[in-house]
């Protein structure tokens, strides 16, 4: 009888402590018992990244990137270990490995490296000797064995390089939720688990979100079509599904809303309507290496024109500083901004052939008597940019509006 | 003009916290700032060692050796970034290694694994880059990839083994103490630093109580002739120096008085005084693991005779029950034991030339009316076995007796 391979990830919540270590290795044995090749990723125990990281930065405001490579890379070494203990006491043979000693080969860029290649073949020789392999996620080595790291969700990354190089069946991320929610349950309490959602869905819920996983991860699943299954390491409750067709799924315009309150708008007033001015202010902006997001420009009637756009919150001082420059040198007004303000978004592959979606969405703001001061789409999305005082009300609003509260 | 290698090693209380490791950083810049080359090498900081056992013996009550290895190995990978930051912090050039990166290639025995070879490749090149090197202390790599520890007094092991792969001009060992003492300052008040000491001298206090260094580090250094210097890392001052010769030393008989109370007595009464009893004792003994050390056998005048011998108090255990079943085999009496002992100790490289030195330290002891229980005697040093409750007054007394208070 064929053996599939599957690979879990659990997630630094997941082995936070020597108790949820155990429940981990029983849901590992358990896997394995059901006649599976079983790969493990696991992130680092509970807050150890944090504890590190502020040991670093107590030494120094810059500490070189080599070195927190090296320093980093230990948490996870840590709980790979650890795990590979706890399953071995429960008597199966289990065996942990660095990310280097499985060949995780990457660039040289660290604290962000990109995987190249992935050898595994200590991997597949301990599978052949049917042991559990524990592999410690979220790193890698150089071709001059240096010790890298794949920077935020990088663990989740392993996970899915390993299950592409080993053509894994699945792969299964272990978090602290149990899936994909319609919405954030702790908002509408009508929200549902998703039970199937695309890649391109995913992707797009968590660049305007939901925090579930790394839109690098997921990019890197769809790249190979590598089905994920997201779900909690504190049930046994089936999560949610990430594919690559929707084939499976209902034909539903809308398959979740989100709300981000991780931006702030800034407002140039009065920017003299003339080609090349846009190109300047972004320029400037760019140079000092803050991402913008959102970018609305309205039709302007007399010369002049108001240019708004949205900013990583942590960017907001850089951003201002560049775009009064920006205004002083192009003769624009007044430089404004607010930090009071929220991304609500539906998403959903079913606009492609839905009409009417963002007319029935900004109704439901409307109803709410929610002001919309930017409007942003996307081919399976559409955001507004609201208010921050209003954004748990335009949350349930459009949760409502679009019946999601309805069994798949 | 030339430049020498020095290799330093610091220990666990010397790196146990941030304020430390900027102070570790600082002498280090310095030793480098005297035109030489500086390969530093840490154990981990502080508690950290105990900290991951405590996690693994909270999943396992006998973890696997090679887990324990991926585990442990963490702590000294950690310190070494970590002085690598503050080193860089300090604008120096500074790079960590962990043992596997520079060569330090092993055996398979994990958790106490010996050095076999050390390419140091990447340390010559870092070194001719003109770089602090900080290796991480205690581990190592097998020739399949394998990561290993070499056990207690792992770190001393790494420093001195790498001052002889890179012909170091000298090994510093800095450590929470200043120095060799003529005894244990916190016992006798006129304790005096030892400037030089021999290997010799140094391997017999370390294996009669002296908690300085581990044997085994001394015995490489031996062997491959690398001068230690012991040292604190919390002042300037001059260590002791550990080398081969005493041409530098005056020739006095006695170095140094030691006190060890981690051995138990275990005394098996009326054996028969026959051929090849000892041999069956002794064997029982070993076969249970138990290492045995001072042995007495008096001469007997009738057919049967005591034996006594210690063993350390945590084997006592198994070293009674084995002494019992061999008792039992040879028809002889009660066995008895007795955990309430201190073995008391003279060390100096001087006894080959002087004589009358066991007299004079039977003597001291007879003046403070303290019973000795057993003699054992080697070239260079003479241990009495006596009371736990005397042994304070017997390493003053014997302090006293052979004038160690006086200067060098």
């Amino acid at each position: 009888m064929k053996k599939y391979i599957i690979v879990q990830k659990y997630g630094g919540s997941s082995v936070a402590n020597i108790a949820r270590i155990k429940a981990v290795a029983k849901r590992v044995v358990a896997a394995k018992n059901s006649r599976n090749h079983v790969v493990v990723v696991v992130s680092a125990l509970g807050d150890t990244t944090d504890d590190l990281e502020a040991l670093a930065f107590n030494l120094s405001r810059t500490p070189p990137d080599r070195e927190m490579d090296m320093l980093m890379s230990t948490g996870e070494q840590i709980s790979c270990a650890l795990l590979a203990i706890a399953v071995k006491e429960m008597g199966h043979d289990a065996i942990s490995f660095t990310g280097p000693q499985v060949g995780i080969q990457t660039d040289k860029t660290h604290t962000r490296a990109r995987i190249e290649t992935i050898s595994g073949h200590r991997i597949r020789k301990a599978l052949a000797q049917d042991k559990i392999v524990i592999v410690a996620g979220y790193q890698g080595v150089t071709d001059e064995d240096e010790i890298t790291t794949l920077g935020r969700g990088g663990s989740d990354l392993t996970a899915v390089a390993l299950a592409q190089a080993l053509k894994a069946k699945v792969c299964e991320i272990y978090t602290d939720v149990n899936g994909i929610y319609t919405a954030d349950p702790r908002l509408v309490k009508e929200a549902r688990k998703i039970k199937v959602i695309t890649f391109d869905e995913m992707l797009e819920m968590a660049s305007l979100g939901a925090q579930v996983m790394q839109a690098r991860s997921i990019e890197v699943a769809k790249r190979f079509n590598i089905s994920l299954h997201v779900r909690s390491s504190f049930s046994k409750e089936e999560g949610t599904m990430i594919v690559k067709k929707n084939e499976k799924l209902e034909d539903v315009a809308v398959r979740g809303v989100t709300c981000s309150k991780s931006d702030a708008k800034i407002t140039i007033c009065a920017v003299p309507d003339r080609t090349g001015i846009a190109a300047k202010i972004f320029t400037e902006i760019s140079k000092v290496g803050v991402s913008v997001d959102t970018i609305v420009q309205n039709v302007s009637h007399t010369k002049q024109t108001d240019i708004s756009f949205t900013v990583p919150k942590s960017s907001l001082p850089k951003a201002l500083q560049a775009a009064k420059a920006a205004a002083r040198e192009i003769h624009a007004g007044d430089v404004l901004y607010d930090k009071n303000i929220a991304r609500i978004s539906i998403v959903g592959s079913g606009m492609r052939s839905h009409h009417g979606i963002a007319a029935r969405m900004f109704q439901a703001l409307a109803e709410n008597k929610i002001n919309i001061e930017m409007i942003a789409t996307s081919e399976i999305s559409v955001s507004c940019i609201i208010s921050q005082r209003h954004a748990e009300k335009a949350v349930r609003s459009l949760h409502e509006k679009f019946e999601l509260e309805k069994v798949e």
